[in-house]
């Protein structure tokens, strides 16, 4: 039986900034540069969502993407959109809001929401020349 | 000696409907909602074909990319391109036109006319939102 | 007061046919091509619509994005998206549906919904190749 | 003489919030929605400089791209990129940011700045959906 | 009766270097930098010509965009395509092949192949960044 | 602990020709075509550059992606950009300048200028429809 990998794309906007607590602010500016600056800055985030599987024969699916696309804003989307990262994200709590951070929590987020073993890779575009892919590994 | 993935896109504009013939209406429209729509819509649809192999030390190619693009549009383009998918194409006949599915049939409508084992992936959008890969397994 | 041109982009799938009834099959052939063929084809539409005006003093704003975008969706989208703009579109009745017609027909359906003077212009593209705009003159 | 329309394109990622602090908190969150969120969110904003004039018949050029780049880096994106636009930046104290508000201000940035007559029009995408222009009028 | 803009999009690759003959070597290298490096470079230009009219009555067009790609491909594109601009090409001997030159080249080129008045710009992107038009004024 | 891929991409515009010196002239016209051209053409050519690892702790980052791209930019770009792959390059001297045997050279490059085992892939566009990737096996 055939394996077909399904991708759904889905866009938040929202407020970060790199800071680490832990580090002093001297460390914060020298290692984030421009990306550690206090009043926040902000990304068209463009999220990629890959569901692996045989299609279905009745419906000729691997997953409804109009489902896809409900789960990803339920799950993600809703809550991250038009928010800043650092403070407003109950499941963002503590974690850097790195793109690499992002899509891991972000692969968290779905990968029960999902049938077992049916998410493949979270790709998360933070511009058009950065981004970052996860595939739970 | 390297492995290089070699990539060349095409687009083809169809006509298709999401209809399982072997369920009722209602089934149907409860399945596949607006893409059951007795009249058709259609789609401007990306397709990505991906060789791997070696390059050739005579010409630096995997595969004459002008060369797999006569291939695609033999084999797949002109059988699809400006028609509609549930009624025009000999090849689709009794398969349920999901982007899934479609991908999974032409990948098998080139496997053959390229050299054993090259084929790598078949992608195809079927909008910017929406994609699938198959990679044959 | 400045003049800012304010615009909103949507997309819709659609199935359409190039075929006059006042012609012959065979002038149609000749003239249509392969978007005459007689069981359709489609196409990912994207449509920009353009309102031109002083930035609200309050809002700063020339319209509110998101209630152009409903006005697009009320006026347009819902009717064509998922449809046949041959068969199933009341306000397409006897509008052979070509691009340029579409978008006269859209600037229509658009005008009256929005204040006296503000529409600038409607753009449609068929295709990342074909595009037209019309401006209401 | 030939006029030609010269365009560059630069990018800046930042912060913003949609707030009027003439109105009510509840007025704002009526007007603006999600934009109005008290914890800002961002953009990657896409800004286009229009300049038009003759060709230079030594150079070809109606201005030089390269130097045109870095006027728009000096003059708008090193004050806005990576930073908050109703906390950050001198010449937006007291401006509310819509993307409208934005690209009137950048035109007034840019015109003192380039050869008198030349700026011809301000384009600015705050996301791949929304977009405004202002040509100076 | 309306007016309505239809646009065409076409590619071609090319290389060039920008050197003005009339000037010395040291004058180039200043004015035109990287650009006028001796063993030249290259770009994937993409060119959209648009043609303004009402559409016809009998087919809904202002121009079968089909025949539009023939011109384009007849009176540009097959004379620059995997060329050397400074070189190859018959129509831009003495030209200086900034974006703007070829754009008021490329007009010149089209004018008299479509019926008159109908042509009413040359859009030329060199790069995503730069881009310029020319309305025939 | 997680393996996160992150991509940066670059930019290069440069001038090559398919010619093999080993073979006849007549052998390089049939087997390249329009790409053979003696007087060169050229690409606006894409890069992506893709790290493999475990997120920092402290930072967030797999790699820095400004470290990245200064990587890039100093082993690769400044090399290429603006340049004739036939001629101008050292690391590419002997080398035809197939998308494929640039992939694999620039993979080369890069290796040893990131930290062991790190570089994931190499991906490269010559145009938005042909494109290849090295993943160094």
């Amino acid at each position: 039986m055939p394996t077909v990998y399904a991708t759904r794309r889905a866009h938040f906007n929202a407020a970060h900034r790199m800071h680490n607590p832990e580090q002093s602010d001297e460390w914060n500016r020298a290692t984030f540069g421009e990306c550690n600056h206090p009043n926040w800055h902000g990304h068209n985030y463009v999220l990629e969502v890959t569901v692996a599987g045989e299609p279905d024969p009745e419906t000729g699916y691997v997953i409804d993407l109009g489902e896809l696309k409900r789960i990803v804003h339920e799950r993600v989307v809703r809550h991250v959109d038009h928010r800043n990262l650092n403070l407003d994200v109950d499941f963002l709590q503590g974690i850097l809001p790195s793109t690499e951070n992002l899509a891991v929590v972000i692969w968290q987020r779905l990968v029960d929401a999902l049938p077992s073993g049916r998410l493949h890779s979270v790709r998360l575009f933070e511009s058009e020349r950065n981004a970052v892919e996860y595939r739970g590994e």
